[in-house]
């Protein structure tokens, strides 16, 4: 993406974010993470799926992915609204205070366009059924689940 | 749906649920948990939507319904697992027993069934941007909710 891309996302995020400002902390948070963990939830499938020792169903594994899909594109954004990378949902948040940091603006609209990104991919890639393209997809997607821990999510808290 | 029908869906809930089998409960119910917590704020976000003070904006409406029918094809019958009646995943579930009860069996297809149905038809429905014949639709997805509140679901515990 270039940085006009960039900065339409951020704004993109921030505006949605803001549209829930009104909502309590604690639910906001608590939806954040029931996405994320939802999220969690389809990936581990996909994941066992593509285990040697596992059984690949091409069906699961487009359920899984059109599941991840519409995550991606629900508008998670607005779940990033500012003040709540301190707060407890279904448990204390992770989220670091970078996410709200100017100075990090632009690689959150990175990391947030990257899974955006590979999660259509994934989607349309799952569809065909090919194991071994979905396996490169899956890895490209997990990829940009690392960007954004690495960057916006806390270790251990 | 007949009776045919009705086992069938039954059948794929109880082996979709075997398949999860190995699993710990805790890690079952959390993400149950968190499918429903996704469901709800995706339903809360059409609901605001069409309220008469709220804001309709399509794109919106279309995202949230296009979630929940990602939702209700995910197979949240594998989160179905004996035993995960009692336990706590991010909290206390409150899924009754009648849920694994054989003679609730053909109820529990019945609304596990109607909710797919409506929720699929929503995200056709939204597509069209039609608010007053998405409204009526977001009505009969409510009353699918309701029809598996009402029987599995326990008012408080």
């Amino acid at each position: 993406m270039n940085t006009k891309h960039l900065i339409v996302v951020f704004c993109a995020i921030v505006i949605a974010g803001a549209v829930y400002a009104e909502s309590r902390p604690e639910e906001i948070i608590k939806s954040r993470q029931a996405a994320y963990a939802f999220l969690g939830w389809n990936s581990a499938k996909i994941r066992a799926a593509l285990d040697p020792a596992g059984t690949f169903n091409k069906e699961e594994v487009i359920k899984s992915a059109n599941a991840i899909q519409a995550i991606a594109n629900s508008g998670l954004g607005a779940l990033y609204v500012k003040g709540t990378d301190q707060g407890t949902g279904f448990h204390e948040t992770k989220l670091k205070s970078e996410a709200f940091d100017p100075a990090y603006a632009s690689k959150l609209a990175e990391v947030a366009g990257n899974f955006n990104k590979e999660a259509n991919t994934l989607a349309v890639v799952a569809a065909t059924g090919n194991k071994e393209a979905i396996k490169d997809q899956y890895s490209k997607l997990s990829a940009t689940c690392k960007g954004c821990h690495d960057n916006f999510r806390a270790k251990n808290n």
